[in-house]
C-alpha cells in the first residue's frame, strides 16, 4: 500500500457503515492534486447585517443559553434556528409508539453560533475554545435525554461553505433532535452488531493500521475510513470504547478541540480550503451503554469535492477515486503550523 | 390536501425506500416559486470539439454498438466509457461467491450517445427516438443477463448539467453493470417485500392517488412519490406488474418516451431549465419474475434543486421543503406544447 500508484480499481465494504465503495484510480489525478475549486473565504463583506455576530443577538431567534451565562461579551450562543426543520411547538409523539406512514413534525433544530467573531472560523479558534462548542452540544444532548422522551436521536453537524450547505458565513453548527432513530444510524448500529456478534469485538476498537492513520493525541485516533465513501474523508474516534458522544468530559474535550482543528487545518491547507460538512455519528439517546457494546462514537468530516450524481442516488453506492491508504499519507505528511492563541 | 397551505411539518415514509422524510413547509417559497439558480443551457460553443458529435467518432472509446448497425448515419452509439469507474479486464469474481470486505473491481461502464446532434437534449428527441435510446439500454442489459453470469445488477442512469454530475454536455447516458448488489437496491426490495408479506399486494400496484398523480400514458402513470426525498422529484411507473426493466418491449417503449419527453419538458418549463438526474430502479438482474412479486421496476426523476448536507449525510434522512401534493398540482398544471418533430 504505502501511497504507492495501483492500476486496478477495487471494491470496499466498510464494517461499520455496511456501505460498498468502488475505488476508481482511472479517474483520478494523483492524490496530492486534488484541490477545490470553490473555496471558501472569509466573506468579511457580509459582516455587516450578519445575526450571528456580537451586538445583533435582537435580529436571531430565540436564545437557548449562553456561555458565560449572560455574559454581553459571550464566547458562543445556542438559539433556535429561525426556519427550523421541524416544530418544538407541535405535540410529540407517544416515546412508546411505534411509527407508521406518517408523524407530526416535532423535534428540535438549535444552532449553536461557535464565536462572536465574523471573521473567524472554527479551525481558528484555539482548542479550549473548540472545546466550548463541543460541551454546548453535549449540555443540549443531556437536555433532551432528561426532558423530552420522545426524542430518539440527536444529529450534531456543521456546514460549512455555501455549496455544503451553509446559508450563513458566520461560524455556527446545527443541533437536530428527531423523534425517531433515522435509517443511516439505524443501518451502522446494525452492521456494527453484526461485526460484534461476529467476532466479540467492536469494530471501531479494532481499528490498527498505520497505513491508514493520520494522527493521534492522548484520546483520538484520526483516519482515513478503509472503504471511506468521499474523497479525503477522515475520522476521529475516541481510543476509549464509548457509544455515545454526550459522555464526554471536559478534559477529553479539550483534547479532541486540539485534534478537530489539526484535522481542518490540513484539509484546508491541502484542498485548498474545500467547502465542509462534518456530523457527529453516535448511538441512539435512549439505548444504555450496557446495551451498546458494538456502537463506538466518532466524529465524521467530509471535505467537498465531488458531487453525488445518479450512480450514487440510484444505487447508495459511491466511487472514490484516492485510495485511503494515499489520502492517509497525504494528510499525514502536510505540516500546519500552529497559528496564534493557540493554546 | 389538494395544494392548499400546510403549516406544520410532518414526517413521512415511503413503503418504497423505507427512507424518512422531513417535510418542512416553513423552510419554503411558495412551490410554484421553485426553480433553479444553475439552468443548464445548449453549450453549443463546446460543439467543435465534442468526441460525441457525429463524425468524431475516433475521439471516444471502443463502440459496442450502434443504431441503425454500421451506418455512418447513426442515430444513437453505445459505447464504453473513457475512464470506467470498473474494469472489464480483471478476472470476474465467482458467481457464487459471497463478498466479504473486498472484491476486484471488476464490472461495465458504458455510455449511450443519445443523439448525434450536439444541440439536442434527450427532451428534444420525438418519443420513437428516445424509445431507441430505451431499447438500448435493455439490449445491453440482456446481454449481462445472458454472457456475464458475475453481473448481479444494472444500474442505468443520466446526470444532466455539470452540477449533477455531468462531465461533457451532449446528450448521453449511462450504464454500470455490477458484481453486486448494491445497498440502495437491497433496501428497497428489503421494504417492498416487507411491504408485500404485510398486505398481500405490490405497493406500485397498490398506486392511486389522484393528489399525487401528474399524468397517465395508456402504458404508465407518472407520480410524486407520498414521502419523496427531493422537491419535485418524479416517478415513471408501469401500469402492469413488472418486476425488471429489462423486459420493456419497442411498442411500451414508444409509450414510455412519450410520458419521459413530457415530464422532463414539464420540469425545464416549471423548475427553469434545472440539472438533473433520472435512474432506472430495477430488481438484481438474477432474480425470476415469479421470485419478485413484490417488486415493480420504475423510472425516477431528480431534479437538482438543493444539496445534500450535514443532517442528509449523517441520518439518510432529507428535508424536502415542498410537499408532495403541491409538486404533483403545480406539474400537472404545467402546459408543454408539442415540439417539432414529435410523433
Amino acid at each position: 500500500m504505502e501511497g504507492g500508484k495501483k492500476v486496478l480499481p477495487e471494491i470496499r465494504r466498510d464494517w461499520v457503515t455496511n456501505r460498498w465503495v468502488i475505488f476508481s484510480p482511472a479517474r483520478a489525478k494523483r492524490p496530492s492534486d486534488f484541490k477545490s475549486k470553490s473555496p471558501v473565504g472569509h466573506e468579511e463583506e457580509q459582516s455587516n447585517s450578519c445575526p450571528f455576530c456580537l451586538g445583533r443577538e435582537h435580529h436571531c431567534a430565540p436564545e437557548i443559553f449562553r456561555v458565560p451565562p449572560d455574559d454581553p461579551n459571550w464566547k458562543l450562543r445556542v438559539i433556535q434556528n429561525l426556519y427550523p426543520a421541524l416544530s418544538r411547538d407541535v405535540t410529540p409523539p407517544p416515546a412508546d409508539e411505534t411509527p407508521g406512514q406518517l408523524m407530526t413534525g416535532f423535534g428540535f433544530h438549535d444552532v449553536v453560533i461557535e464565536t462572536p467573531l465574523h471573521s473567524l472560523h472554527l479551525s481558528h479558534l484555539p482548542p479550549s475554545q473548540i472545546a466550548l462548542v463541543l460541551g454546548a452540544y453535549t449540555t443540549r444532548i443531556l437536555h433532551f435525554l432528561s426532558d423530552h422522551p420522545s426524542i430518539k436521536y440527536v444529529q450534531v453537524f456543521k456546514n460549512h461553505g455555501a455549496s455544503a450547505g451553509a446559508s450563513l458565513t458566520h461560524s455556527h453548527s446545527q443541533i437536530m433532535a428527531l423523534p425517531f432513530v433515522p435509517p443511516a444510524v439505524a443501518a451502522r448500529l446494525h452492521s456494527m452488531k453484526d461485526y460484534f456478534n461476529r467476532t466479540g469485538k467492536c469494530s471501531l476498537c479494532e481499528f490498527n493500521s498505520n497505513d491508514l492513520l493520520i494522527h493521534q493525541s492522548p484520546h483520538f485516533v484520526a483516519i482515513v475510513p478503509y472503504a471511506a465513501t468521499f474523497p479525503f474523508e477522515m475520522w476521529i474516534i475516541p481510543l476509549a470504547h464509548s457509544p455515545h458522544f454526550h459522555e464526554l468530559n471536559a478534559h477529553k474535550a479539550v483534547d479532541l478541540g486540539g485534534i478537530l482543528k489539526l484535522m481542518l487545518g490540513k484539509m484546508a491547507l491541502q484542498l485548498n480550503n474545500p467547502p465542509f460538512n462534518f456530523m457527529i455519528q453516535t448511538s441512539p439517546l435512549r439505548d444504555s451503554a450496557s446495551e451498546l457494546p458494538h456502537s463506538h462514537w466518532f466524529l465524521q468530516i467530509i471535505p467537498q469535492l465531488s458531487v453525488a450524481a445518479g450512480f450514487e442516488i440510484g444505487t447508495g453506492c459511491y466511487i472514490n477515486p484516492v485510495f485511503p491508504e494515499d489520502a492517509a499519507k497525504v494528510l499525514r505528511e502536510v505540516n500546519v503550523l500552529p497559528s496564534e492563541g493557540d493554546d
